[in-house]
Order: C-alpha cells, then sequence, then structure tokens
C-alpha cells in the first residue's frame, strides 16, 4: 500500500479547522482531551508541579522505551558521530533548573471558528524542575562541521498527521541548540522522566512553547540546510492555513489565576466568601522578563497592580498576589494580565489565527461573591 | 445569601442531559475533559500504572492539606471517637496491595443522549499499588455501638452540584467496611499520594467503582440510619434522572485493548503492518474473578479466546493476550470482552441509563493493515 492510499483511508474530519457551533468535531477533540490533560488551577499554588499535574500534550503513542538498548545518535554534519547510552549522557555535568513549559495551543478553544485539534481551555503548562546536562557540551563533542545550519531533534514516537507518516521531529537553528540552558533531560523533579514526559531523554528548551520539547529524544541530527518538517509548518501563526505564516517558538507572556472560592461542579463557576479573598496566580514569558501582574474585579475596567514575588530561578514562572476586598455580593468577573520587560502584554481579546497558536489573553475567572 | 439564592446565581446548563449533536454544552464538558484525564490506552501495558498515567476524576478542587494540623476524626455510633494524625496512623500494620479502580462514568461519552457530566470516551482505569492499613483495625479502635448502620466517608474537597454545597462524601454499609481489604492508604506506587489522588489519606475500597474510594479523607462518621447523601442520588443506575434508581456499586467486568500499530493524530485510527499482530490489554471486574476474555477480529461478527496471565493480586487487572494473523490489506473493526465467574458479561451493545454509569460495552478499536 502506498502512502497516499493510505492517507486516502484514513477518516477525514474537516481540514482541521471548525467552530464551536460545529459537532462534528466534537469526537475527535474529547480524544484528545482524555488522553491529555492541563494543570488543574489550583494547582498553580506548588512552586514546583507535581508530575501528574503538569500537562501533558502526546501527539502519537507514548512510546516504550528499553534503556538497555537505547542510544542517543549524535550525526549529520559533525566531525565525529556519537552513540550514547543514559550513563554515558549522565557521567556530563548536572544542571538542575526550574523551568516553565506551556503548550503552544494553550487556549485554543476560546477561539472561534476554532482550529480541531487538542481543545485546550486554560492551563496547558507546568514547572517542573528539570535534571540534565547541557545540549551545548555534547554538541561540542561531536564537533558540529562550518556547514551546519539546523539540529534536528527525533523523538521516538511515530505516527500520522495530516496525512504524512513521521517520526515527531523539530529543529532548532545552531545558534538556538548552542545557548548555554538548552538541556538533555534525564529528570523531572529528582526522579528519571516520566513515560508521558519523555522517558528517557527529553530535550528542554527553555523559553519556547512546548513542541520544541521533544519528548523520547532518539537522534541528533545536524543539517548543512534548513530543516522544514511537518511540525514546524503545524506551529505557526497564519490567517490561512493554506499559507505559509510566521513560526511559533517562544512562549508568550502569559498569566493565570488560582481561581477562588469553591466550584459548582459542572460549570466550574466559583463561589466566594464576602470579605478580603486572597487572589494569587504565576506570570511567565519566554520572551524577556516578566515586568507586572494587573488584576481586574470588573471584568477589565479597570486594573490595579498585583505583587511579584522573588523569582524561582530565570527560567521559572513567578508568583503574583492581589487583596480583593469582596464587600458586596454579586456576580463578579476577575481578571489579570502580565507584561514582560519586552514590551509583550496579554492582551485582553486574542486575535485570532488559523492554527490556535499563541492564544496568550488575559485569564477570566467569573465568580460569585456570597 | 441563602443557598437557595447562591444556587439560583449557578449557571444552569440544562438538567444534566444532552446529546452529541447537541452543542450548548460542549465548554462544561471540555472544562472537565481538560481538568480530569484518562490513562492513555498504550499505558494498559504497565502491570502498575505510573501516577501521572493512573485516571483521575476531581468533582471540585484539589484542596491544600497541610498535615502537621490534619486529623482523621472517627466518631458518630463509636464508643471511642479518635483523632488521628498521619503518623498515628503510620503506626499500624502496613499493607501493600495492586488495586484496579476505574470511574463509574468511563463510556459515558459513548452513550446518546448522554448525561453532560465528565464525558469519558475510554480509559477512565488505572492500576496501581496502595500502601495504607485496614480500616477494619481503626474501625474496631473506635468500637462501633451495636446501633451502627452506616460508615460515611468524608473528603476535605468542598464545592456545589446539583445546586447543592457539599463536601464529597460517600459511605458504605458497616458490614461493607469492615471488609478485610479495604484501605485507608497513604501511599501510591511507593510514595506518598500524589495531591491529586487523595493526600493525604484515601479511602481504597477494592472491586468498588471510583466513587467510593474518598480522596483527602478528613472523617468518618458511623450513623445508626442509613446515609443518603448527594453522591448516593448521583451515582445510580436508573432510565430517569428524576426517579430513584439502584446504587452503583461494583465495577462491572470489563476488558481494554492496547490499541496496535501507530495512531492517527486527530482521528486516532490506528495504521497496523501486514503479518503477526500482537495484541494485548487489561481485564477486570469488581463483582467476581475474570474467567475469559474474547477477541473478534470482524467486529463481533466472531470471537476467539484470548490467553489470560496470572493475576498480579486478587485486586489487580489481568493481562491478555492475543496474536492477530493479520494477512490482508483494508480496515478491520478490533473488538474484546470480557467474562467473570459470576456470570457478569461485557456487553457487545450497551445498554442505556440516564446518567452514564457502569458502561462496560466491549472495547472496539478501527485499524488499517497496511
Amino acid at each position: 500500500m502506498t502512502q497516499d492510499d493510505l492517507a486516502r483511508q484514513i477518516p477525514v474530519v474537516g481540514d482541521g479547522s471548525g467552530s464551536e457551533a460545529d459537532p462534528r468535531f466534537h469526537r475527535e477533540e474529547l480524544q484528545l482531551a482524555s488522553r491529555n490533560h492541563a494543570i488543574p488551577l489550583e494547582a498553580l499554588r506548588y512552586d514546583i508541579t507535581p508530575p501528574g499535574l503538569h500537562y501533558t500534550l502526546i501527539h502519537y503513542d507514548i512510546p516504550q522505551v528499553e534503556t538497555t538498548i537505547w542510544r542517543l545518535r549524535v550525526g549529520g554534519e559533525v566531525e565525529r558521530p556519537l552513540s550514547l547510552s543514559l550513563d554515558d549522557l549522565m557521567r556530563h555535568p548536572e544542571v538542575r533548573q526550574p523551568i516553565t513549559i506551556e503548550c503552544a495551543g494553550d487556549g485554543r478553544a476560546y477561539t472561534s471558528p476554532r482550529a480541531i485539534s487538542q481543545p485546550w481551555l486554560t492551563g496547558a503548562v507546568g514547572n517542573a524542575e528539570w535534571t540534565g546536562t547541557p545540549l551545548r557540551a555534547v554538541l561540542e563533542e561531536a564537533g558540529p562541521r562550518g556547514s551546519a545550519v539546523d539540529v534536528v531533534f527525533t523523538g521516538l514516537d511515530r505516527g500520522f498527521e495530516g496525512g504524512i507518516e513521521q517520526e515527531y521531529q523539530r529543529a532548532l537553528s545552531v545558534a538556538d541548540a548552542m545557548a548555554h540552558d538548552v538541556l538533555l533531560a534525564w529528570g523531572m523533579n529528582g526522579q528519571p522522566l516520566p513515560p508521558q514526559h519523555g522517558y528517557p531523554l527529553r530535550l528542554v528548551t527553555p523559553g519556547w512553547y512546548g513542541m520544541a520539547h521533544v519528548k523520547w529524544l532518539g537522534g541528533i541530527e545536524i543539517l548543512p540546510t534548513r530543516f522544514a518538517g511537518y511540525q514546524h509548518t503545524a506551529y505557526q501563526y497564519t490567517d490561512d492555513r493554506a499559507k505559509v505564516g510566521q513560526p511559533v517558538e517562544r512562549m508568550r507572556v502569559r498569566s493565570l489565576m488560582v481561581p477562588p472560592g469553591i466550584p459548582d461542579f459542572l460549570t466550574r463557576t466559583r463561589i466566594v466568601d464576602r470579605g478580603l479573598v486572597a487572589l494569587e496566580g504565576r506570570a511567565w514569558s519566554g520572551e524577556a522578563d516578566v515586568a507586572g501582574v494587573e488584576v481586574s474585579v470588573d471584568g477589565g475596567s479597570s486594573w490595579s497592580a498585583a505583587d511579584l514575588d522573588g523569582s524561582g530561578g530565570p527560567r521559572a514562572w513567578r508568583r503574583w498576589r492581589f487583596t480583593w476586598t469582596a464587600d458586596n455580593l454579586g456576580t463578579y468577573e476577575l481578571v489579570c494580565r502580565a507584561r514582560d520587560a519586552g514590551g509583550g502584554v496579554q492582551p485582553v481579546e486574542q486575535a485570532w489565527n488559523a492554527r490556535g497558536m499563541g492564544n496568550n489573553m488575559a485569564h477570566r475567572v467569573t465568580v460569585i461573591v456570597r
């Protein structure tokens, strides 16, 4: 069977665009939503996200990896191709760092019409402590040739996407790959990587959206040309899926709130007792340092500055706090928005794009004060 | 504000019934689907489910529990009320056992019209190794009086559900509570309970659907009467939500399959290479021992017996295996169904009920052989 014949047999569920009012894609969205999960927003309280609460986005299946035979292969435009066991890698200098990672599609299900893919609402994010060794040192061992342009990272997870059979692959430019804080990570929160987070080895590229942190890493190949794989087409900012857009790369500035009070099970509406309400949340940006967070308790009509805690590390989210004096009964829309030192600001209204990427709109939480 | 006034302010999204063709409830379903998650079906391969892959169903929020002040209170119809710290509990005899737990609503999103709640498709299950002490010994320390009828377990999670403010509460009869294998569990897979699985203490009632395994346990009260809390009304088999039905209790016999081959990202259609295909999965029942698993490769027209591995413990799921000779190209519907020693059989077609409970229909997986 040719690839084309096969691709024709995979059911087609539209062109990947749809709208919330169109139920045709509900099954596909639910399938993805029950495999992958966001952080429950109350878990934004933890400085370091416990592994089972950190968001997951698995394109294909979690592969079974036998570490007795697994090797990281480094090849292509290098002087000395490498084949490294996990033990070989763990003899390299060890770095341990809290790093915030968010999925580029977070917020997609709030856009309309929305791209049919993982239907994230809010919270495809986590801040784990990653342990590994700088990628740079391993690349230097291999010795990139002068011809090196892109570094391609290949995961061991395989599947079809957009009618194309593929291993999950993403590339970084040589300059980005040589950044001092890019890691080959074998640990998460002091334990071996959990299967769903890339056991035995994951590329961790601080500041980038999740698609760049290749899980179940099997190979690194240095190319003399630019890499144009499927996942680079899929992760683009574009108004038209048929057209080439701008690449999705670093995380836009964003803040989220721990919803205060107690929830209604089905609607997730919050019920808050009258009086002083301690609001808190997290803010991060992959583009620059977080410079401030503002809170609105009237749906965005007026804003007040929140307090920002000290950083848990240069690549970790920061906690913000704000005390709301909720004197009056009624329904309120709480909103938070962050800005970064590079001029990035969370928009109050989200600009639309065809693939539902980089939706960093202000976070809104409806509460009833009683 | 009265409870009634408050309940009227929580948005109403229908009466809890809906259909897949009705998009009004899509947002509510997605909110629940991105907080809670199923086991990715390929993780049925692990005998013991890693914590971050075990299904979660959290009705309200994960509560923050400070174990320096937390106590388990045991009271009501007892001779000696108790207040036990985690250290007190951990001085009791320790039991460690693999136990399969499935959510009673698993499969709900396949029913039509479907109840609007957590929209499970397949895989709200896990098999962790739980560590704790038998509940029976603690109850005997407290000394239930002759008047004791029901034992009520109260979690520290609080919220609204069906317009009623509540702590999560479920009861067992004294006889069920005194069963030798009911645990007060403080460990999961050799670690303290993760926050989402009930830290610091969870009731584990082997054989029962998940709603009986009360998380974040704070209190045990013995009543001289039958307990009729909200969660006993919610977990019922009934054709009409307005009517009292039969209680949902023990897990119906069920098997699931690890989907073979590789997936298409969006549709989860499987692509399998021609030749011998090793199929495997898990089977469990809360009502009796698993007696057999059958596999169909033609959508249920014909069935063959699968091999059943030895048990990983009396309360753990069992692995099944079947080798499929996939000689011909084309699309196939694979199906598995289990039966137990009590006469339970997975139905090929699911009988409908209004709350979407106990949906143990045979598991179907569509594959394309290439």
